[in-house]
């Protein structure tokens, strides 16, 4: 097993075995491991001694549903902590079939301060194949979560996920009042229905005269929840309008108009934006008067500045709370320089000390307690009250660290959290391609260790428990409808990590 | 003794008899209380529950000489942590003279998130007067700052600020190769002798046919560090060109043209911007491409669209780390959020731990090591020698909090640290006022306490030794002329406070 390093400061490449200590770790796990290795806590994210690590998870490149994820870490330039970014792509296949472990970026050109793209170009003619400890142990455990996800009302064919997209979220945060609305200034947004996951499939239908079920975003995926916005001629606009998208760009802008939203995606995904926090960003600047809330045009036009890398277009590409700054707002919705997502933390509190108390700042995907607060997943919990969600979203927290490692995308946790055989299944995939013997009762304890890494890289630059709470205003500022304020104790969020 | 309330919720006023914890505190020791004491660590410095507080100083409002500051108190929206600032005005002694400790600004009106000014009207009509607890013996320590003050060459009349006012640092620190220049990317100015205090005093000479020596920023200042500069035709055209609007606006941009940095510090005063923030500022944007270096008249462009408040604007008006953040540039020279002032830390070491370690961010009067380092005041070191900077920052950190905290203009300093009396005059005056029995041992005692209580702050508002650095290409970047790194072990800067 490898690790593949580019040098940028003197276009070499290196190839080296993978160290020991490492080689029971794939994705998140890995890839956090190297940045806390090898990133001075405290470099410069733009300078020389950064390093951006691509790793495929341990599954990944078999035959595991839904496992074709490739894990990025860096120090961050929003947050300045450390960042992990977990996609599903085909490439990540790729590397992990021509057993390399790690794709190291590092270093950097003589000719500094321009930005740049990451282009790959991935031959693996002729690769050996992702090696099992036990192909039957493997085989075994991933019969147990294909059983899992073909089964599960969330992830199966022609389930929520295949049918509506993520978009499937509008309408039910919309009625649990916890759909951030113009700025994180209402729960529930009046345009809700026009921009749900169910428009996007009657739209569809309407313009192209049948019903269209979603596809897979990367090779092997059972779920597939990824949809396509088609136009009125029938011809494709943007793939996928995600729930984090639809919402960014759409409610918590006051936009409810499907063309124009996917428009706004399509933007974003051709200057190479993250659609949550650009849509969070255009909602602060709305809120600063730039555009008014609702106008799509406005934002369309914004959108083009941030291409285009004008003076409004490099205050907006700093990001929701730079944008926040620069026109002195305190209504700003990030954690750690990162923005929200679209879950409203006073009204599903449990995802609140996740955005609080996570690695990465404000992130959803990194302890979805929704899936318990709102889908009733892996037990039930009331959103709205404060209790017990330290525990909620500490065990969501580690779990996610090990899932993100696996190679698994995270959508199988709706089927493996509530079908035992599937988490199992998970464990028995990863014990058969590295000879480990994990059981369920691991999971935790890897997560853990996983965040536990992160969160020392974090301190070493200069992250406090200060750092571990969300903005001020959602303090003090009741929140439609439920006239609720974020209203968990600090000393409930630093429990959250306390016994690190 | 009073503070006086003033509530800005609801537009009124409170008279408060000053509690007795406070009693023998002023200036920027009473400001740093009130701040640590009200303000919550992690309130939005926009928000409602920042506050600001004036204080006028232990001595300010009697006739001890160079005593009418007033010490401005709040959490900073520029560091997000604690910040002083002191500065020299008449209705600083007004306020004293009425018994009036603290004018504490709280609260916030209804129409938030929009920029206001502050605005003071004082009439002191029948007030009673700074009230002393010894008269004779704040007389006897008044005389013996007076000599001091009378006697050092550098504070004199018709001594070297009396004459050349600060800017005679320009071609004394560009001698030494600490003159940062062009955005810190060299030590040494080509154009330094054309901006320097002497050439001040030359140009005015020559503009106006006669010698003109400079006056008071306030009244009873025995200093008169105050220079004016005049225009081609005598009429007055800015003041003052301190040494720090000189070089941020001169060396550090690249332009040697006094007219035009006049004109660029007559814009920052009409703007109310800070000269050093703005000269840096607009020196990164310059390295970022926005204009040239030297580039005078379109640094004068750049400064009306700040005040202009257009996209370009709001990014130079966030300061030197935002404009560098806007850019993607690594060279941006700031600690905690603020921008270095006219001292290369590589090529002064002591400053540099100032910098680092300095609760308000990278500010040179915390702890003024140029006086020993550069200009042989209280002792010599050599400036280039990263040994024994340690203890000589904590000496003036702490120093400098007690004269902050007297009233005193800082500049006493070069006086009463080479005049062993005029330092016993010094704490005489404060005793004559307070009636408290402090010797000049007391005064590091007394400044650490203040420090202290503002590195509290600092940390509950999420401060660690991580923010006591520079910033790191200054540890890769040699500087010419003599092509040196900041070279101070963390170890060193974290022992600066170690023992707090």
């Amino acid at each position: 097993m490898w690790f593949l390093r580019l040098n940028m400061t003197d276009q070499t490449f290196k190839l080296e075995e993978v160290p020991t200590t490492y080689k029971d770790l794939g994705g998140r796990g890995l890839s956090s491991s190297i940045i806390s290795a090898e990133v001075p806590p405290l470099a410069h994210p733009l300078g020389p001694f950064n390093k951006l690590a691509f790793c495929p998870g341990i599954v990944t490149g078999t035959a595991a549903p839904t496992s074709s994820r490739i894990s990025a870490g860096a120090k961050s330039p929003l947050t300045g902590g450390i960042k992990e970014s977990n996609a599903g792509t085909s490439w990540s296949r790729d590397l992990a079939s021509m057993k390399i472990k790690a794709l190291i970026v590092e270093g950097q050109p003589k000719e500094k301060d321009r930005f740049s793209g990451v282009y790959l170009v991935v031959n693996n003619a002729g690769a050996p194949g992702v090696q099992f400890a036990d192909k039957a142990l493997f085989d075994q455990g991933r019969k147990k979560v294909v059983d899992a996800l073909m089964t599960h009302d969330i992830t199966k064919p022609k389930g929520a996920l295949n049918t509506y997209g993520t978009a499937v979220l509008i309408n039910i945060l919309n009625e649990a009042g916890g759909l951030p609305t113009r700025n994180f200034s209402s729960g529930r947004f009046e345009g809700a229905a026009k921009i749900a996951g169910e428009a996007i499939f009657e739209g569809n239908k309407q313009r192209l005269g049948k019903e269209l079920y979603n596809h897979a975003c990367s090779p092997g995926c059972i779920i597939q929840c990824s949809n396509t916005w088609h136009k009125p001629d029938g011809t494709e606009h943007a793939s996928c309008v995600e729930y984090e998208s639809d919402w960014s760009l759409g409610a918590n802008c006051g936009i409810d108009n499907l063309d124009d939203i996917a428009e706004l995606i399509c933007l974003c995904n051709g200057y190479g934006l993250d659609t949550i926090e650009t849509g969070t960003t255009i909602a602060v600047a709305m809120e600063a008067g730039v555009v008014p809330f609702g106008d799509s045009k406005g934002a369309i036009k914004l959108l083009h500045e941030m291409g285009d890398g004008t003076p409004m277009g490099r205050i907006l590409g700093g990001g929701t709370e730079f944008t926040g700054r620069a026109f002195g707002l305190t209504r700003v919705p990030t954690v750690k320089g990162q923005s929200m997502p679209a879950y409203e933390p006073r009204a599903v509190k449990g995802i609140g000390v996740t955005y609080a108390t996570s690695t990465m700042g404000a992130d959803h995907t990194a302890g979805y307690t929704i899936a318990t607060e709102i889908l009733s997943v892996g037990g039930k919990a009331d959103p709205l009250n404060p209790e017990g969600k330290a525990a909620l979203s500490r065990g969501f927290q580690a779990a996610t660290a090990f899932i993100d490692s696996s190679g698994h995308c995270l959508f199988i946790a709706f089927a493996v959290l509530d079908i035992p055989s599937g988490l199992a299944g998970m464990v028995e995939e990863c014990n058969g391609v590295l000879g480990t013997k994990w059981t369920t009762d691991d999971i935790g304890r890897i997560g853990t260790e996983i965040l536990k890494k992160e969160r020392m890289f974090n301190e070493a630059a200069g992250f406090t428990k200060a750092h571990d709470r969300l903005p001020e205003f959602m303090a003090y500022e009741k929140l439609p409808p439920h006239n609720v304020v974020f209203d968990v104790p600090d000393k409930v969020l630093d429990s959250v990590y306390g016994e690190l």
